[in-house]
């Protein structure tokens, strides 16, 4: 099934780990994404920087082969380092070139986001 | 100046990085937190759990010396792992020993907040 040229995949990038608990925690958040986002995305998938599988590469190629034609991707990282300056660029920059017809919007970090900084004060005001 | 029996103070502990930069990011949300947070808690540190100063027994004592008398651990970590089973708990447990006028309360780790998924996709669909 081909997606609609205008709908949008969710990518969510983690650093992974050799602790296999903590890539399925990551795995099993999107699994809730998927049953709470309503229709925002045509698709949401996990992968991994390193230590774990999907990698990035492979989790661009799969939502490309379910049709995706605008991929954003998330990463699932607290602070800014070479990991979310340098590699995840790069790997993006690699499927482009070789995908010239998928779009890919690459999200600041979510420990960015101001919205992190209300979750805390919510989490930790509960 | 003491603050009331009753007021919360809140220490946001994140792993620490060789990178100056991330605990400097880390500092700032937290800097940014004061500002926003209302009057939810009398003061708001941030520690680190390694690699970075403050430690997490000087970001307790700190709060202490400054009249704490609740203080919430906010566990700055996207997946459980043994710093948030452990670690954390295990320094928790000696501080309490040598203050038992100090009440702790430790929250799950951030990234097992639902929040956690809706600021997400709040993020990504922007």
């Amino acid at each position: 099934m081909s997606a609609d040229i205008d709908s949008m995949h969710l990518l969510v990038v983690a650093h992974g780990s050799r602790r296999a608990a903590s890539n399925e925690e990551v795995k099993a958040m999107v699994d809730r994404l998927r049953v709470v986002q309503g229709d925002r995305f045509a698709g949401i998938e996990a992968a991994f920087l390193e230590l774990a599988e999907p990698s990035i590469e492979d989790g661009l190629a799969s939502l490309a082969e379910r049709g995706a034609r605008h991929i954003v991707v998330m990463p699932y990282f607290l602070a800014a380092g070479s990991h979310v300056s340098q590699d995840i660029p790069e790997i993006l920059d690699a499927f482009r070139a070789g995908h010239p017809d998928i779009r890919l919007t690459l999200k600041q970090h979510i420990g960015s986001s101001d919205g992190m900084g209300q979750l805390i004060l919510e989490i930790a005001a509960a």
